[in-house]
């Protein structure tokens, strides 16, 4: 086992119990993960209480300072969310609206705590959406200081306008399988480089 | 007086009575359709319990269907919502995300009861983003079946990295004002052609 | 047949003769159009020497203004465009880029020259980027002054990460060729709406 | 001195000696580069006569092959683009489809020749997309390759609707001098890591 640890939050807009593509995709990247020795967990974000808002703590009752803590003690945050209409969802942007208060959450040397984090993204739809869901993440993330290593993305799609859900394939697809796996390579690799050595101050 | 009407949805994160930059450019755009004659009503979205979802009605207390009543009884519908990170509003998305359910809610003859309404943005930051934040709801919009008439978006957003709001402005530029005034005289132009022709059906 | 005219605009990135996914599912619209009595060309714009800038004419030799006369002439303009990297491809982009000089380019009373004008986007990839690469276009051609019929847009991708081009799949998908339809049905309806009733000067 | 190098892909649209603000912005980075210690140029892509194509070389006097072994030299690469309509630039376009090629090009260990190479982006207009735009070329450089450090993008744009280029500007905004040298330091520090230690290949 290594020291580094990964905190996947699933951004499906469906409350547990309900089953959930988000989250599958997530867990198996998770999974990918701990085959490199880095522990994790996923988190649900719509089972939280987590408020609109830009703050750390939105107060009465807020989700998001517990979802905050384990963002701040992992070395690794993997988004994973669900496209519609070929955008990210709702739940991922309140994530990343919340994620914007790190600007200036800064250390004694003026860095925002994310320095040094690093992040990758997880997609899935039914059909078309995937890269520029990603592409908003990876801005969203990367504004607030986080890191991405190569190819931080992974995710699948059907074809043009068809129906059936990640969740039921009958398999996972090899493509999607082999580039979840170089994510979590990449970024285990590029986590550890960090931990080691972090990004000057001023 | 004309017999067309419109409904603002505000999209701002904040709940009422806290003042939002969104509400100021959505009841300017409503002071707009006045002076065209067309009736209309501004509701801040996220003061009603809009669940997460992609149904016309979550059930259990669901804001949404009472808004989505006055969306369906209106001729023109414009979402203003704020910019956060470059990017649309979460309160924007989860709009977006419920009227996803309209493809599948037609009419005897198979038509979207949103063919024949008219849709505009209002875009508002502290800087940045509006183009991107119009184009992303432009096709959330079109999607599901409405029509967008020329120049359909109004905005500000100030230089890059500033931090002053539009409702703390001393007063409206210029540019925007009149933007607004012909976003409002297209989309009522616009929807009173489409209101006497309807879409034909297939 | 109507008065109506159309214009597409095929974006592939390579030229005559090469074939082109673009420039069957451009032709494939203009089928469409021709059914409802509206006739219209298709251009290859790779094939003219349309040169970067965002003027009406660049001069010595540029492409464009032919184009651009063809574009003046028609009451649609259809943009076909390929995806590359989950984006519309460069010669898109070339094309907004010169359509942005139509924002100065006024009628007497002061109005675009492109009022009264119905766009719509075709987009065809081997896999992800149809929604996000209308959602561009949709922006820049609505900036300039084009109006959006519902459901504005048709397309066709693939599975993700799947390699099998558009034009060599054993015949068109049924809901690409559904979704062409309607977008030939709604543009041809608004384009007869707006020639028969200009949106008014200020 | 370091022994790392740096390369500024200027996507601006004006062949020389027009002036280019994206030329400023570029050599801006460039020389915060420089205080450093990291060597560099800077190429105006414009200049060159790169084809529209997805491979490495498009044959017949292609300029991109000179570009593409200056890339590779490089341990830095900064993509710098002008915004036209909230978007990137047509040439910032034509050089991620270019670069596009380098998934299949591999090192013995399966690896693409980007791997472990930095990027970071530019980006200047008049007004409003410069999160937008450097959204989208995040994603194409890290969907190639690329690792995008904390930070990972300076720009300048005015207030909404204004006209004033940055090359005209007094004197360089403080907020984006010192985005420029944020970007310039991190991006300095992970080149400098992934130099030392490779992505693993599978």
């Amino acid at each position: 086992m290594t020291d580094l640890s990964c905190l996947v939050l699933s951004c499906t807009l469906k409350r547990s119990p309900a089953e959930s593509s988000s989250d599958l995709l997530g867990s198996q990247v998770l999974d990918a993960f701990r085959d490199l020795g880095v522990a994790g967990t996923i988190e649900r974000v719509v089972d939280h209480d987590v408020r609109f808002g830009v703050s750390t703590d939105e107060g009465d009752g807020d989700g998001w300072p517990m979802l905050r803590r384990k963002m701040l003690d992992a070395d690794i945050l993997v988004l994973v969310t669900p496209i519609w209409m070929g955008q990210p969802a709702s739940v991922a942007k309140v994530v990343l609206e919340r994620l914007d208060a790190e600007i200036s959450e800064t250390d004694d040397e003026g860095r925002p705590l994310t320095f040094g984090k690093v992040a990758a993204v997880g997609v899935v739809g039914n059909e078309d959406g995937a890269h520029h869901t990603s592409a908003e993440i990876f801005q969203g993330l990367n504004d607030v200081g986080f890191t991405l290593p190569a190819q931080a993305v992974t995710y699948w799609v059907g074809e043009a306008m068809q129906a059936v859900d990640y969740q039921d394939l009958d398999r996972t697809p090899e493509k999607t399988a082999g580039t979840t796996e170089v994510l979590a390579r990449n970024a285990t690799h590029l986590a550890r480089l960090l931990k080691q050595s972090a990004y000057p101050a001023e």
